[in-house]
């Protein structure tokens, strides 16, 4: 018998604890610490140090974890462990994993050790792991799980009962149960909530309900956004002869969520989503040098764009003073509304006739805030400047931008997704790109035509 | 009995085929459209629907579903539509709700409406809802469900299975029971599937596990990314003496989750949280514009620096087409590892002396990019302009701004976290002004002495 008295408390605690320990050099200690954890504390700690810290947590991992742990960390964190393991190991760590975690597990490894481990797993997991590898990156079938614990239709609820039980077929991740024909075609699906609350005399039929369905070559994505609309915890996978080969879950769910939105942050942020925050500095340096040399492109085109305009900067320098204020302005403009809109299309709301409705918003929007703020840019230029036509030009180039830019927001993530590209990867690249040429192009084009003549 | 050929398809079809419905204006085919919507459905569609749309939209929302939809949907959307609803109305629509659902209403409608309804509720749910109120906006208190289903640790599994079944306890989202003793205080907790899968003679005690507990007043963002971190589904929440007050359940979690990767992407890009997609022309412009003036204030500042080298702006016009580019790459450079940390920050990975690893770390991986991007833009610039001291002067600024970059772009979110402010929400401005004056004043600074001497 136990009794609870644990609260849990803030997640640092932990880490701070492990710290310690660490720095006090007890290797001992820090096992300890380590049998009281579980196999997502233990991935999640493992992701919290450097890689230089990871070796000296590993060998403190119990064996009887490492492989759960293994299939939990980050890509990168997996690699960095795993860089010297021989067949023999691999096969031993993965021993009592699920065919999903060791799916998972095998494409980090070279292609001989997994060839090896695979030989080496029993046939029905052998079998489960080929079906999951099989599949496309992105699509369902990688993602589910090949487990389901399948019932007849004809039999009472209590045969179910005892059945699980002699089988042993529950874990404690289960919820539903998949009703199936002959030809393991699925015909429903029925909770363990009805399986106990119900009259056990009755039969399956009574209390299996029609149970929505994903084609296993379906995008993941795509699928995470439609359970999440219906907010289902569960649905059944079956493939395009409507055979049953899996199930998605809450958990796989949640993980896709998470995913999507961690790569619309990232990707908007310029950071590549498979930088890890403890990376050595090389690997992160390397990674983001990438979007920074595309964004020096970017910037050289708006120094590009302003340089044709020398001859009018070179005569009022107050234009080089306001200028950054422009382009400022309309790229925050911008990414208000591509923001915006990137979720909309995330969340499956932008489409159809709506498309038009939310073009005409986002430009009133735009001209309305650029009306706004331009008058407030004007009266502070012209109180620095005295100079009105300086005013006026920035008062015009501000409205310009932030209603080019607004309208921009919504119609470059739009094209993007016409074109099959992900717009919050390249979204605010071009954005950028756009709120600056256009910003220099108006504020210093206006100043030429009504300064120079 | 029921067959299944039904196969989840994509959301934005739904969402085309009542844009299609209601464009040919036939009001009973809209209707029939609802009447086979589920409730997650149809909160997801008035969503995707401009006000104008909602009322026509809303009428057919079947009378039975339009509590839930309203529980659901989004405040703003909640509150348009429930903008004239009397008290009895109110009631009537939240008669068969449960109580996080009703409170959730409330806290939408009218101080003299919200008491109407509470007086009307019966007296347990008025009870729950009360308590839920009490608690400040972002506890778990207020995230939970008051709703528990408790058993006593000295009976049979087999006894359990029974009393459920007369009492009709279980609703389809239970997935644990709580074990309490007398004055209620949480002993441990049973779940479903080891009431199921083992031997029914067996007492509760030898299968009901140590339950790890929430305090209720704890944060539920901190709350949230400790039972991520522990892949948990399900788990109780106690007050401060222990008793059992309710539980926090996956989906309450997944909201929270999402909610916290929606706010961390809206700070980022300015926009404010309560910012709907398709709220009205002047609602959005006017939450935009209050980040767009914020925005203003920085621009101006960037705009002053500038301002204080016109001597050596109007005698090198090299100077202004080139500067774009030095707060450009500083701006990048910055808002990748903020990013990163704000990331680390959400998911409890930063913390004690790893911090100044990272500081380390993000340090050299400025100064890394900074050389190679500086001798980039160098040599570009003695390509175009031919003058040595503009290049060198470039190439100098641009490793000074992103170092200054990178390191602010760890210490702001830092220092803001310690002063107890959301780094999602101001690090971007404030970093953005960091990267704007630095680059312009190293930029400019240097120029002024080494040309001007």
């Amino acid at each position: 018998m136990t009794t609870s008295d644990e609260t849990l408390s803030r997640s640092e605690e932990k880490l701070l604890e492990l710290q310690t320990l660490l720095s006090e050099g007890d290797q001992e200690k820090v096992c300890e610490f380590f049998a009281e954890q579980n196999d997502t504390e233990i991935a999640h700690l493992l992701e919290s140090f450097p890689a230089s810290a990871r070796e000296r947590i590993w060998i403190c991992v119990p064996e009887e974890l490492k492989g759960e742990v293994l299939a939990e960390v980050g890509e990168e964190v997996r690699a960095s462990l795993m860089s010297d393991m021989e067949a023999e190991a691999v096969s031993d760590l993965t021993r009592d994993l699920d065919a999903q975690d060791i799916a998972e597990i095998l494409d980090t490894v070279e292609p001989s050790v997994k060839e090896a481990v695979i030989d080496n797993l029993d046939d029905s997991t052998r079998e489960q792991v080929q079906v999951l590898h099989a599949y496309g990156d992105n699509t369902v079938g990688r993602y589910m799980d090949p487990n389901t614990v399948n019932v007849k239709e004809d039999v009472t609820l209590e045969t179910v009962q005892r059945y699980i039980r002699i089988k042993g077929l529950l874990d404690e991740r289960s919820q539903e149960f998949m009703v199936t024909d002959k030809e393991n075609r699925l015909v429903g699906s029925l909770s363990l909530v009805d399986l106990v609350k119900n009259n056990q005399e009755a039969q399956v039929t009574e209390f299996m309900h029609q149970s929505v369905s994903l084609l296993d070559e379906m995008d993941v994505h795509e699928a995470a956004v439609v359970l999440r609309s219906k907010e289902l915890r569960f649905v059944p996978v079956v493939n395009a002869d409507g055979i049953l080969v899996g199930q998605l879950n809450i958990d796989n769910i949640m993980e896709i969520t998470r995913e999507d939105a961690d790569n619309t942050l990232l990707g908007m942020s310029r950071v590549s989503d498979d930088e890890e925050l403890f990376a050595p500095v090389m690997t992160s340096a390397k990674s983001r040098g990438v979007w920074l040399g595309i964004n020096l492109a970017t910037a050289f085109l708006a120094a590009y764009v302003i340089g044709q305009f020398e001859a009018v900067l070179s005569q009022v320098v107050a234009l080089a003073v306001l200028m950054p204020v422009v382009a400022s302005m309309g790229g925050i403009a911008g990414s208000q509304t591509l923001t915006v809109i990137i979720r909309g299309l995330a969340m499956g709301q932008v489409g159809g006739n709506n498309r038009w409705w939310l073009f005409n918003k986002e430009l009133w929007v735009g001209v309305l805030n650029g009306l706004v703020w331009a008058f407030v840019v004007g009266v502070i230029a012209q109180l620095w400047f005295d100079n009105w036509i300086v005013s006026l030009v920035i008062t015009l180039a501000i409205v310009i931008n932030m209603t080019v830019a607004n309208v921009s927001g919504i119609a470059i993530p739009l094209i993007l997704k016409r074109m099959k590209i992900d717009p919050a990867l390249s979204g605010a690249v071009i954005l950028t790109t756009v709120t600056d040429v256009v910003g220099f192009l108006s504020f210093l084009g206006l100043a030429t035509v009504l300064i120079l003549h």
